[in-house]
């Protein structure tokens, strides 16, 4: 599996340094939208030397180069996803659990028992008078 | 305007104190979804005992109440903002000004030149297995 993250961090243009290639394997294996702090924990059991200024870095790298997302909760925690393909969060309000779900969902009927209360929705992009003058 | 920011503060529940009023009053006069640093810089100027802490607080009681909503954008930032129907926000990458733009936007074709390049959604609720405990 080192072999194939390597190459899929040098396919993104990031150099795969042995920390790298450790938080791209958590975050490729752990679908639970780990927060820094969560990974810290995790990782910090068998590379006692890593940061949580190192693991904060890196994710901003592997965000700004596509391999990870980030997004922040009603909490303002941000959390990390390895999921990159479109798709929206479901937080339980009562668990706190982060669940991957369809963008489309609210047009949806709740499916899979979801009850949902509200929903964030951000776009992001270029507005009209930027695009003008671009 | 005091009394009926007063008489709405009530309704909600809030004790009117004049920071309150006062922080109620810059929320549903300025559409610019301020951050605490924003509205400390206009009020303090009115109100030279007015504190960053206490205008976080009044925010965090008029979330709590439902009289402002609060949101983050992708550069950690917590936005606030006086329109508490459900609508989502446009933050453009290049001028970072944010827009209240309808939440169905995903699917129409972009429309007032908005050119849409990412989006997050956030859905809030009660999980299926919560769903069944409760």
């Amino acid at each position: 599996m080192i072999t194939t993250i390597s190459k899929f961090l040098k396919e993104k243009g990031i150099t795969p340094s042995v920390q790298r290639i450790e938080i791209m394997r958590f975050m490729l294996t752990h679908k639970t939208h780990p927060t820094v702090d969560d990974i810290y924990r995790e990782l910090s059991k068998s590379i006692p030397t890593l940061s949580k200024t190192t693991i904060y870095n890196t994710l901003t790298l592997l965000c700004d180069k596509g391999a990870v997302i980030s997004f922040t909760t009603d909490d303002n925690t941000t959390h990390y996803d390895g999921v990159v393909e479109e798709h929206a969060h479901f937080k339980c309000k009562n668990c706190g659990q982060i669940f991957d779900v369809p963008i489309p969902m609210i047009n949806n009927s709740e499916p899979q028992g979801f009850d949902i209360q509200n929903v964030e929705v951000t776009y992001y992009g270029i507005c009209p008078k930027c695009t003008e003058y671009q």
